[in-house]
């Protein structure tokens, strides 16, 4: 990125924002001429505007900057980019995002990355071309984070939710994604499995090799060896595991017990056992809404996307009203919801062979 | 609504909107100088500026009307209102819609209403502020539709879906909804049904209304009488059905088969007849991720939400780009998937008694 000096200094004080004063002295005109061109006042002359403007671009001032949204009374743009507005626990945390947008009566642009870094770019260009306020990211892994790097510098406020960054310096609310795995396989464990199943997302996923982490140190805390045969690893969420399960299923020392690493992994896994006719003991990472539903009821370690929406929401707008403190990542817990799908205990699974 | 002469001749032509050269006419100025004005140059007069502002508001003429979209090369605004981001049928509607703003470098401002009027009436507005282009609008029952009108007027494209408008003259997307609930209920008394329980979101809702409007014709072409005590409309969708579904149960001529309005519900009843420890044949109305996975599968009347969101950006794109023809409504046919719980005949249930 080819920036001005004024840039590269504000770059490296990433918490300071440039103020209308700076502009000012910038620009080599008055406070009040900023603000007159900042608004669209017209009683500025040409001269006056084009400075106002270069020392703008200069500092990466933003016209929507929060001192202003307090000022005029002016409400705040948010934008949302998740992985999927579909996914079951994306839309929980888009409609939690929603409702404390809508108590400060603000707006909220959303978007879904697809997994895509270049489309996850491209979104967030947008929205920040759009000049919103605030960002709420959850980045696919694989890009880079430089452009956000260069809106952050310019004043617009962020929050990661889901997965931290990789090197920015922004608040962060994750959840703890590897005791939460490490919680399930260890109750698999206490019900007698020593062969448990692993089905994940793609590994480079944050929160799928954090859980699959989990797993291991549930596993080696247990004295189990971790056998690679019984870990799969899927491209896509919505992939059948029907086959990669048979395969298992099929060798000679078959599975007794499944770790689901999402919903729709968890949802796999059952569709792919009944397809095989088969029973295993089933824990699956998230909650999702037919899952007390099936018989039997499926034993989840729940996270809270409401919980993960409200707290990113307050944390964002701190930074909307000025505050520039330290950047914090608050790390939720997971909760383990017992159902009867992760009780039914090895010797069961066997006897029913 | 009190409205200048111009906004009222507007009103009487609702597919023509106020041009530059309109603005120009009623100010009293150039167009060059509506040009300057519209764009926020600063090179003209504060009589001007307040003559051409004064002839916008008359005219309700947008800064962000399609042609200045065109001409610039600016990128539209969409606004989505739907029921609920987080329910399944509207969260893939609206990654359907995401899709078409995506292809066209748009961006998206989505809201729930959650059946709530005064909410929906408070996010159109808030989009309509923030100067959208277009708006796709899932409607909540018992507001009036006059903001719209005055949005519409005023230039705002926008496409109803899901439900019609009551009263506005506006290109709508809907489904069968009648049609496919008589398909459904028409499935059922195929194998034996006549005593067919529904199950279904509040009456005053127009999808309901079809639905149960279809359920009905069902039963009446077979010669099977309505029976009200096998009607049971919930205020939400959320809520259990295992009270009402246990008095039905309890009657002296239970139902054999039960006919759900919708996702949610249909989850409600699997639910129920788990709570009662009792089987019935289900078609339920809209398809649902887990559908296939419970046992037996439900057998659903299907809509399409994705096809749905294109074909509603679509015609909210056309209208972006100058068509002033006639509005459209575009019905969806719904499609039977059969998986096992419809076809449950009515002896097998009584037998299992």
């Amino acid at each position: 990125m080819d920036a001005g000096d004024g840039l590269r200094v504000v770059a490296e004080r990433p918490n300071s924002r440039a103020t209308m004063k700076d502009v000012a002295r910038v620009a080599g005109v008055g406070v009040g001429t900023v603000s007159r061109v900042v608004n669209g006042k017209s009683n500025v002359s040409e001269e006056s505007i084009a400075a106002v403007n270069a020392a703008i671009e200069r500092l990466g001032f933003r016209r929507n900057d929060s001192a202003r949204m307090l000022k005029t009374g002016a409400t705040a743009s948010i934008g949302l980019l998740v992985e999927d507005v579909a996914d079951p626990f994306f839309s929980l945390l888009n409609r939690s995002v929603e409702e404390e947008v809508l108590r400060r009566d603000s707006v909220l642009l959303t978007a879904s990355s697809d997994k895509d870094p270049n489309r996850a770019r491209k979104m967030i260009l947008t929205f920040c071309a759009r000049r919103v306020d605030g960002l709420v990211i959850t980045l696919p892994e694989g890009g880079d984070e430089e452009y956000l790097r260069a809106e952050l510098d310019a004043g617009t406020s962020m929050v990661f939710v889901d997965r931290p960054p990789r090197e920015l310096d922004v608040d962060t609310v994750i959840v703890d994604n590897r005791g939460g795995a490490r919680t399930g396989v260890e109750h698999l464990i206490g019900y007698g499995h020593r062969r448990i199943a692993c089905f994940t997302d793609r590994p480079d996923l944050y929160t799928a090799s954090e859980r699959i982490a989990g797993y291991r140190e549930a596993l080696e805390e247990a004295g189990i060896p971790f056998d690679p045969e019984l870990v799969f690893s899927s491209a896509t969420t919505r992939e059948p595991v029907d086959e990669p399960l048979g395969r298992m299923l099929a060798s000679d020392d078959p599975p007794t017990a499944v770790f689901a690493g999402n919903n729709r992994t968890s949802i796999n896994v059952i569709g792919a056992l009944r397809i095989h006719n088969t029973s295993l003991a089933i824990v699956g990472f998230d909650d999702f809404e037919l899952a007390d539903v099936v018989v039997p009821g499926i034993t989840v370690v729940a996270q809270d996307p409401k919980a993960m929406g409200q707290i990113a929401m307050r944390m964002l707008y701190k930074r909307l009203d000025g505050d520039v403190s330290p950047s914090q990542t608050v790390t939720l817990n997971t909760r383990l919801i017992v159902r009867g799908s992760g009780e039914l205990s090895r010797d069961a699974v066997l006897a029913a062979r």
